[in-house]
């Protein structure tokens, strides 16, 4: 049982509510926003609700968990102050609009013995899931390397680049399948559209694992790809979230190596088996994701994308965004 | 009408003599190599070639061009003589295995004022000259950027990375519509089945028009794909190879700008209209490759793909294999 | 302006109260289910809607129009009272459970001079309007035959077949677009799952211009296909439901005609030409209905799908399913 | 070891012989036709082959078996004789142009102890095997229908109908999967381009087991299909020959009953599992067919596809024929 309070009902933030709202064990929702307008439409499509125009008054009001769904650059603050009311917070990916704001919450979570979650929804994607069970079991082998496209021709932001509005997605799945992350990323893009604002991004990472990365995120491509192709010493695997039934493909394929009969050479074999679509279960990620909130505000356990996975993937926006303003530098991480 | 020899008749050897063999305009063919093997089959498949396993009584026979098709180990040494015997040359691609060696092969011919073309058979493509056309008449508007996959599980080469494989495809196809080279490389990769031979790379450049354009190659994926999508201002298109009937889709979208009404305002609104896959002649690349030859044999015409597009080539591979070796730092071409 | 009754809030009824209460020329808006449950989940889901359990009270409640989204057993006596009250009325497809009856719907609403409507959605579905353009414009030239399937793995109705069922959806679309309704019509079919209903069927019909088609429908189908080929002897297309976007696909294709140089001889050469997707407008199909409705009564304009369109339909259904019984017999239309 | 005599070098012919060439157990290969340009370009293309202007002179050559590659009219005359010369006979599909010859063949061959083997070439394609021993095995359950297209913009043969130019083939992998004929067939067609020869067909089949099957053919269709669908009450099937890889899908997908609680009650329950693309062996039909006939004259074993088997065919050919120039009336078969 949770009580809880949505800050920001623009465009994401109605998503939320309904998704809290549908949860039994939600027993209490609010809606915080500064626009009438916006309030007066949560209150008419969410009947039920209670809305406040003030933060403060939300902060006050008893809830138990704070859900910021605001625009990035006020994340910290409004994170930040729910922090120091005792409240759990959930907050919209990016988790902040630097390393250090990143890094400033999450210890301040930490200091306060708070939950402090990020919204990397596709963590919580059936198909996602699936295949970070599948890696995990060990079932691909050693994953060699990842390859990832999300492009379309989108909406542009007037913000933040195609990067921060686009690769957190890829860079939480990544982290989240590899257990880990990277320790250098280098970058090349542009702005086509709006000058400085990159609309278009292709970015390497390297992982300690030796397994390497690439996406290419995009809001200028002529059609919508959404595919990764993550390739294992046992088997290989597409994602294509544009299939409405195969999003899954596993391929029994590979090399097989033999060793030298004579000094000096090598062989290799090409192995080609079946390929198979595992059956997927239906479930909403922004279902699953706001209930694994309430548990952890209900139950303190520990949720499936807490702070400090919000924390790496900021690491690894601003160090993709860095390589990018430096011509194509490699930026490491330490 | 020219006379022709092709040196090695090993893998790829076999389609050129095919090719040269169907044109009337090759009044005589001869074949050489140093495998007794090889030259009794090519006997046997090609009856009326005739055949040498010595490169010097090549040279004396009376050929008017020579083409190599040997390892790419051996293509300046081989060029070189040929140049020397006062022949025209066709080099498969990669022109040469340096830099130094392709731009030795270019000033040589250019002294010799013989004929040097090089293998870039894609070139000749009917998709990628419609494509080539379709930019070069500015229908697209102006090219922001392009990326291109080529993709599957391959053979692995022993001699040389995947850069060196695959990527001069990509390259003389990519250079040739744009008519520039880029200024700056960068590539990421790694030899996960042979160590120190990449078999994966992700390659990034950047052009003078300030195009950018990205190229993945790999012997290692789970599906074969060859795809291609150029981002125009005007239009934007997509070339997949693998379609049997619609290689070539050109997509009516975009954004446009309008220009702000207020002070500091922008606007941009997105067209979305319909999608065309032109007709596409049916012409095999090696045959309109193999006459190109012929035809700058006979009339002294410039070929498509001349030795300065080869030595452009090899200079872009060279700089992303370097890259790469450096851990992904740009690579400056001058 | 109108005030709209509709009668039934089952499965489909919900939709077009949602698109009724969405216009605002719907100036009230009435639901009629014997259901309390239904109601009160009508209630709350579309505030403003007014309810009643009972028929006679909608009928004297001062709606304009009544739209019947029952059982297709229920739809004649409903309909039937609603235009002896003096009401226009929209009868969800199929318009009746029988020839007769839909007959006599039609017979009485041209006594009333009343609007009689049928939910023929998909004739207001933008591809399927582009198409019908194509085809009336003479785009396509003469039509030669049309091939159509709707199959999946999909729910089995109790109590109709799957023609009564599915192939509604291929009869208005193929005579709206064709202009004429079929001569003779053939059907091989059986029931699988539940003895005597049928859930698979092969329907083949003629027209009076000499074009046949052909329609598959069925529950039992590994993948969901929505697919109707249109071959004219000018150009060919494609209707892809299943498409994102791509739904429509026009190739400009066909088989010329020589005229015999010699007696008896005579030539056919072949055409391939481009393949063009023209630009789908994305409006829903049931926003368009029920507006054409409110119309209707609003201003007495006549709907696009009117009873006699209704009636067509009925009698190829009941045709189809007559010759499926008698196992395959060619049933005449007069 | 067989000697092989081929009789017909034009369209079809030299794919035969270049197959029977390849096999060593072929240790002798004639070549007969009228025409001697095709002599000349047989001898050209396959030197080593013997040929001949004359019937008579290849039935006294000494070859074992002869193959009939001619038009379907000829067939039955020229393997009359041969089998009558004491021949094992290959006879390209169909079988005979008519019931009776076809008839007439089989039962010369029975009594001649000679082995009458026709073309079914899709019977040894691996996808349709690899299918065969899917239903066979059970793995499907009770095959309940079948759903075949078979369609493109082909050419237009001249004397036959696409009925007899293309659904030989579907014809041919329907009754080896189902191990049974039809009981009754109905067809609708029309001839389009030429007057009187239908260009499209849509056949309809009932089995004896109770299952259906519909088999589309077409010369005039936008885009080349060659699907079938194969539905059991265990699970389901694709077979897309125009898929690269993927060509068979299996997906575990299906109705499950429930016994009724209550009288008068059932429950329908779907389910829905993986998909699984299995590794099909990538042999060329051809030459597992040509194989076949050379085992079957050295051996004296039973080829795949043997005269009653293109019997069976060649009926419901001639039973589809009739049907449709009866305009759709069923035509039964004994």
């Amino acid at each position: 049982m949770a009580k809880i309070g949505v800050v920001g009902a623009g465009y994401w933030g109605p998503n939320l509510i309904r998704n809290f709202q549908a949860h039994k064990s939600c027993t209490e929702l609010w809606v915080c926003d500064k626009d009438a307008g916006r309030l007066g439409r949560a209150r008419e499509r969410f009947p039920g609700v209670k809305t406040t125009d003030s933060y403060d008054e939300l902060l006050k009001s008893g809830v138990d968990g704070v859900v910021v769904a605001t625009n990035v650059g006020t994340h910290y603050a409004l994170a930040s102050k729910a922090l120091e009311a005792g409240k759990h917070v959930f907050v919209e990916k990016p988790l902040a609009a630097s390393v250090e704001q990143a890094r400033g919450l999450v210890e301040q979570a930490e200091r306060a013995k708070k939950t402090l979650m990020v919204g990397h929804t596709f963590e919580y994607s059936p198909p996602v899931s699936k295949i970070r069970d599948l890696i995990h079991s060990g079932e691909l082998g050693r994953i060699f390397f990842i390859s990832s496209m999300r492009v379309n021709l989108g909406l542009h932001q007037k913000d933040v680049s195609v990067i921060w509005d686009l690769a957190p997605h890829d860079f939480s799945i990544l982290f989240s399948w590899l257990g880990e992350r990277p320790t250098s990323v280098t970058a090349t893009g542009k702005g086509f559209v709006q000058k400085g604002i990159a609309d278009v991004a292709f970015i390497s990472m390297v992982f300690p694992s030796d397994c390497i990365a690439h996406v290419e995120v995009s809001w200028l491509a002529p059609s919508k790809l959404r595919r990764t192709a993550v390739v294992g010493d046992k088997k290989m695997l597409v994602y294509d979230d544009m299939e409405a039934i195969e999003k899954v493909k596993i391929y029994d394929r590979g090399v097989d190596f033999k060793d030298p009969e004579t000094f000096g050479e090598f062989q290799l074999s090409y192995r080609t088996g079946d390929i198979l679509s595992p059956k997927i279960d239906g479930a909403e990620p922004l279902g699953l994701e706001t209930l694994d909130f309430i548990k952890a505000v209900d139950e303190g356990r520990k949720p499936r994308a807490d702070g400090r996975a919000g924390l790496k993937v900021v690491e690894a926006l601003a160090a993709a965004q860095k390589s990018l303003e430096q011509g194509g530098a490699p930026v490491r991480l330490d």
